[in-house]
Parts: structure tokens; C-alpha cells; sequence
């Protein structure tokens, strides 16, 4: 019995590390986001150039994660809930360090855009919808650490908003192409990051989804609706 | 002794069984690759229409992977290279379903561009574009079966083709838009459906990036030269 207890509390220590270093890898892919946005709305090339270069950080957290977690099962040998719970580090992880990849995807095009043809609006319209992703992440992350599968729910619900930012943006940015071609290199980039955000949406969903998973037993039940509806759209109101 | 040797051979036939599984998926997602090509050269709504259907059976076989890795993680209790294996398991059908994902993207827009403005000859570029990819994705498998590293490399090395594609139909689709605004909308779809193959051709690279770090024990040492110029350049010969 005393036995038990130290391994129990052993994993429990180490998943606490895990957690740390999530926590930490977290920090960072939300300042990738709030950095990217700000470096397009201020067309500040070199605040672009530095989130560019921090991605290297989050991967390296990433790595770091996936050996701690794989060593943890190595040695405790964890079953059931345990064994749950040290398999969704892995995703919680790729998801995040896939987050900075987008992140740093908008850092890279918005050193091109500062040498285009400016398109009114469009980067406050994109810091918009950059935000409320930033918003989700934080409170999947809160969600995760506390276990709380309400908030998880919520920041699931909340994605749906951002796809819909993303459908306006669709639009608005075909108008602009037809009204002037000197528009369309520049478009096809903001649209670019405009997809990006709504995957970023997409994969903080996906961890909200497994906080869900570790609280519940199970995924959440029914599709969430898919309300980005630019892939099936023909754009005919445009 | 007599009893290590079974514990091993337990383990072996555990693997054997979530190989199979694997190959399985793959033998659908290349299917889908194929479908979803082979859709949109012959405007072919209804095959388009199958290959989305498709992906449920791929997401089936992901979930089922995963179950059974953890399965086997609990079970056998792996540990070094062993555990290694399993663990790789989990990001080689992570990236098979994504894989399929793309494809179910690409089968979605070929219904849209069905109805909208024709784009001579940007079927045929996208076709052989996936075609590639579809090569690397089935030497992948091969590779991840035999062990052969040397193949795995190989398929990494052809991933820059497939990027340096996408760079020139970026240009292609670009030069369409703005000789003519009918091509505007057609033009992004086939843009989001060439990047969504160029993502495909990197998927599979990081497939063949877990062979050689099952063989060789670590991931390739350098960065292989990213041929995707299209996010860093200005698109200003176009």
C-alpha cells in the first residue's frame, strides 16, 4: 500500500513537470499570436522578424515534452486514466507547436505585405480575429490545468465565431481583388493568414476537445457544426 | 529467458497487428489523394463526393491505431526502442489523417469549381502534382515497413519537387487573376487546393522523418532546404 502511494504520487510529480513545461510552451505560442497580429497592424517588420525566430523555442519545448512524457511511461508505466492522461501531452503539444507554425507563417507574410499594395482595414480586421483565438487558448489552457470541462465546452463553442470572422474575410477580400487588381498579390497573402487563424481556431479546439476527453471518458458527442463555409461557398454573392 | 522471449514476441505481434492497421489507412488515404485528383481533372462531382465520405473510415482507423498503441503501451510495458516504435506509431497515423483531411478539402472545392469559371490546364498541374505526392506517400509506407532509411530519405528529398510545383502554379494562378477578374474565385480554390497538396507532400516527409528516427535513432540532422518561397517572396515577377 505505501508502495502504491509513491508510485502514485512519483507520477503525479512528473506529470506536474509535464504540465509546467506545457504551461510554458503555452506562454510563448500566445505571445507568437498577440506578436504576429501586432507586427501586421503596426507593419513592424522587426517585431515580425523576432516572432519568426521564437518558434525555434516552442519546437525545442515540444521535444522536451514528448521525451519527458515518453520517459514518464517508460518508468511508472502508467494504466488507464493515467495512461490517458500522459497520451494527450502528445497532442496538447503538436497542437501547440503547430499553432506557433501558423503563428509564425503570419510573421513571415507580413514582411512581404509591408512592401504591397496596402489594402484598407484589413489588418485590423485580422488583429480582431487573432484576439479571440489568443482569448480561446488561454482559457484552454486554463481549462486543462483545472480540469474543467465547462470552460472547454465554451472555448469549443467560441470557434464558431472565429469561422465566421474568417467567412467575412473570404468575402471581403474576393471584393477587393475584383475591384483592383493592384489589390490581388496582397490579398492572396492576407488570405493566406486569414486561413491560418481559423486552423489556429481549429487546433485550439482540438485541445480544449482533449481536455474534454480527460475529463469526461470521451470526446464530445456530436460534430460541432462546421461553420467555415468557404469550401463548400461557390462565392456567387461576391 | 524463456519468459523475456515471450514477453518480446508478444510485443512483436502487438506491432505487427497496428502496422497492418496502418497500412490499411494508408492504402485509404492514397486512395483519397488519388479520388480527389482524378475528381477534379474529370469535374467528376460524384467521385469527389465518395472520397469525402472516405475520410470517416480513415478517422475510424486513426482512432483505432491509437487505442490500440495505448493498449499495447499498458499491456507490454515497452521500454528504449521499443517504446520508441509505439510512440512513433501515434504521429504516423496522426499524419495519415491529415493527409486524408487535405484530400476531403480538395474533394469539397472540386464540387464548388464545378460550377464556376474554367482555368485551362490547372486540373492537369494540380494532378500531377498530387500524383507526386502520392508516390512519396506509398514509398514512405514501404520505407516505414521495411526500415529502409535510405528510401525515407529519398522521399524527403523529392518533397522539394513538389514545393518548388507549388511555387510555380502560386505564380500561374496569380497571372490568371489579374489577366482576367472571371478567374478571380476559381483561382483561389485551386490555390487553396495546390497548398493544401504542397501540405500533404510535408505530412509525408515527416512520415518519412520517423523512419529514419526509428532506424537511426535521431531525426534528420539539418533542416531540409524549405522550397516554399511563396511566404517569403514578394510575387513581384509575376
Amino acid at each position: 500500500m505505501i508502495n502504491n502511494t509513491h508510485i502514485a504520487s512519483a507520477f503525479d510529480r512528473d506529470l506536474e513537470t509535464i504540465q509546467a513545461l506545457i504551461m510554458r510552451m503555452g506562454g510563448l505560442v500566445e505571445a507568437a499570436i498577440e506578436n504576429s497580429s501586432q507586427a501586421l497592424l503596426d507593419g513592424d517588420v522587426e517585431l515580425a522578424n523576432a516572432t519568426r525566430k521564437s518558434d525555434k523555442a516552442i519546437d525545442a519545448l515540444e521535444l522536451q515534452v514528448n521525451e519527458e512524457a515518453a520517459k514518464v511511461i517508460a518508468l511508472r508505466q502508467p494504466i488507464a486514466t493515467d495512461l490517458r492522461t500522459v497520451l494527450s501531452v502528445f497532442r496538447i503539444s503538436a497542437a501547440l507547436e503547430r499553432v506557433g507554425d501558423y503563428a509564425k507563417n503570419i510573421a513571415k507574410r507580413t514582411e512581404i505585405l509591408a512592401d504591397l499594395h496596402t489594402v484598407d482595414g484589413s489588418a485590423a480586421s485580422l488583429k480582431r480575429m487573432s484576439k479571440a483565438v489568443q482569448i480561446m487558448l488561454n482559457d484552454a489552457l486554463d481549462a486543462y490545468i483545472q480540469r474543467d470541462a465547462a470552460l472547454a465546452y465554451d472555448v469549443r463553442a467560441r470557434d464558431e465565431e472565429v469561422d465566421q470572422m474568417y467567412n467575412g474575410l473570404f468575402r471581403e477580400y474576393l471584393t477587393h481583388m475584383m475591384e483592383d487588381p493592384r489589390n490581388i498579390t496582397a490579398c492572396m497573402h492576407l488570405h493566406f493568414m486569414a486561413k491560418n487563424i481559423e486552423r489556429m481556431g481549429d487546433l485550439v479546439t482540438g485541445i480544449a476537445e482533449q481536455v474534454i476527453y480527460l475529463v469526461d471518458g470521451e470526446l464530445p458527442d456530436e460534430d460541432r457544426t462546421k461553420a467555415d463555409i468557404t469550401s463548400t461557398a461557390k462565392g456567387g454573392t461576391v
